[in-house]
């Protein structure tokens, strides 16, 4: 039996449910239930990303997560628009949305929005990724609504004289810029990925030792390395993750939070080459942070190495940019004029 | 039963043999039957490096390998020499033979040898490998073997105004400057093993398509994108790998060469920065590679979009090493005056 009570029910009769939020990745799903402003009444997570659908898209595989995950909240028959974000637009995903050109705005986003119809009659609203095309292309899904969710709660970055920056740290790290509400371009650093490939399998992991305990030294040293030895480039300053250790200077457990320290220096340390191109350093820039909160906390203290002290994570920024982007699509109206 | 013909018999009244060579790594052996003047005999390849041997070496497992590679060579009783470098003098080696310190000439690598008696009483004589110490440290083992087999050819790069520079590709490759007949010192780059990591465990592998054609132009195109675009690093320019396939730019097939551009283009463009602090440039500077043909002609062609346009390959400098540093040792007398 399901417990309520009375707060509960008033909340519920207060936020009626007018908008599925959908952010599905390649490797898992978050499903939030919004009302008209964005207040979330009710949130679910599925290991169902598009690469781990339980069955073949062919066969019904996005239906088929879809139903098992929002299907309680269309129960008693309400016809929800539904809005999604992510990889669930790419080419392997329910639909393709193509992707939309920088510099890129909530409008365009809106314009590019592709309909996908799941077997019960819904429509699912598909937001499309952007695209920064030219000799080094860039690409994002997800992360693109991420940001306009942060820009609609935190108008700071808009006052940055070389445009605001905000980092979404993680498997593909992004680095964006932007100004006037618009994506202008944005960067991608394989951080995450690389450092997983090399830990688990090069030489570099078979010196570690695993640990719970993260080891802030080891990562700053390796930040430090990165910033002040890092001319010869990563594939050079990584092989001291393991001489450090052969010549007593590093620990077994301290080797893995060293290299990430180092990887995470190389991205700031070309972050911050790419920057200087524009007249701009992360040294006393103010920036935001998307994240999980563990992760974006190692990357304040890289980034205060760097000379950066004001790096705030910006919460929520996922159902916010779900939520602005469907007001902005007419898929609901809010009583507000916030937005 | 074995053939031989006059000439045979003739060469080998001419070329007693008079030293065992071993070059044992991590994942191989070769073994070479050398006269006194450093001839090759006969020579063995056993895929039992030290990692992967047939027993433990507890058990006797470096025996076992010795006797089955070498054993026909001894089994008319001759009581030869043996003299090993690589993998087989480190922690997990037969026996340790510790680190000498850079500058290193030949006399230092003798002074270092450590001595282990087979269990057929033979005397096996491990060179020690070299370290760099600092903040950064590097290490090799069999390395520097070749570097002293290739200066014992090949002069020219004695020459150099700021020392000469021997490149050794691989899985990790080394660049060591070299003066007076010294390694002064050196530099690793893990681009091989890096390579096959996020080949067969990141993202990029997937959209590859595996051929046997060498793609020239992609692998060009790669070194010319981290050489002229690389200022981002290397975290950054891997990624286009998978955005020029996405926007298709990049045919499946020709990613994996270009792959392998980018990250010998991020190795050239990294090395260049050390030299720069050297007040040294690959432009125009002479060098030699050592390493097999199909890789040095790679680096040879990422070599000459830096200006760098003499790079020829050394040959046999392995067992020209080992000769070398077994005359220096005693364990064989010349009778000529080469070395």
């Amino acid at each position: 039996m399901t417990r309520t009570d009375t707060s509960a029910v008033t909340q519920q009769a207060q936020h009626a449910p007018a908008l599925i939020a959908l952010d599905w990745g390649t490797t898992a799903l978050r499903a939030y239930l919004l009302d008209a402003q964005g207040v979330v009444l009710d949130s679910r997570a599925s290991s169902a990303g598009i690469m781990n659908l339980p069955r073949p898209a062919a066969q019904g595989g996005f239906d088929t997560v879809f139903d098992a995950t929002c299907g309680a909240w269309l129960a008693s028959g309400a016809q929800l628009p539904v809005i999604a974000a992510g990889m669930v637009g790419s080419a392997q995903g329910w639909m393709e949305a193509p992707y939309v050109a920088t510099p890129a705005d909530p409008a365009a986003l809106v314009a590019g929005i592709v309909r996908v119809t799941t077997l019960k009659g819904l429509t699912v609203h598909i937001v499309p990724g952007v695209l920064e095309d030219g000799a080094l292309p860039n690409v994002m899904r997800g992360e693109e609504t991420q940001i306009f969710g942060a820009l609609a709660s935190d108008t700071t970055l808009e006052h940055e004289p070389h445009g605001g920056l905000i980092g979404l740290p993680g498997t593909h790290a992004k680095w964006a810029v932007v100004s006037k509400g618009r994506i202008e371009r944005f960067y991608t650093f394989m951080t995450g990925e690389t450092f997983g490939a090399l830990r688990d399998h090069t030489i570099l992991g078979r010196t570690m030792r695993a640990t719970d305990q993260h080891d802030l030294a080891a990562f700053i040293r390796g930040v430090d390395t990165a910033k002040d030895a890092g001319h010869a480039g990563m594939l050079a300053t990584i092989f001291s993750t393991r001489t450090l250790g052969l010549t007593g200077q590093l620990k077994p457990e301290q080797q893995a939070d060293y290299l990430s320290g180092l990887l995470i220096g190389h991205e700031l340390r070309g972050l911050n080459e790419v920057l200087a191109r524009e007249q701009a350093d992360l040294a006393g820039k103010t920036l935001r942070l998307i994240g999980n909160d563990a992760l974006c906390e190692r990357y304040r203290h890289a980034l205060a190495r760097f000379g950066c002290h004001d790096a705030r994570t910006v919460a929520h920024a996922t159902e916010r940019g779900l939520h602005r982007i469907a007001l902005q699509a007419g898929l609901i109206r809010s009583t507000s004029s916030a937005n």
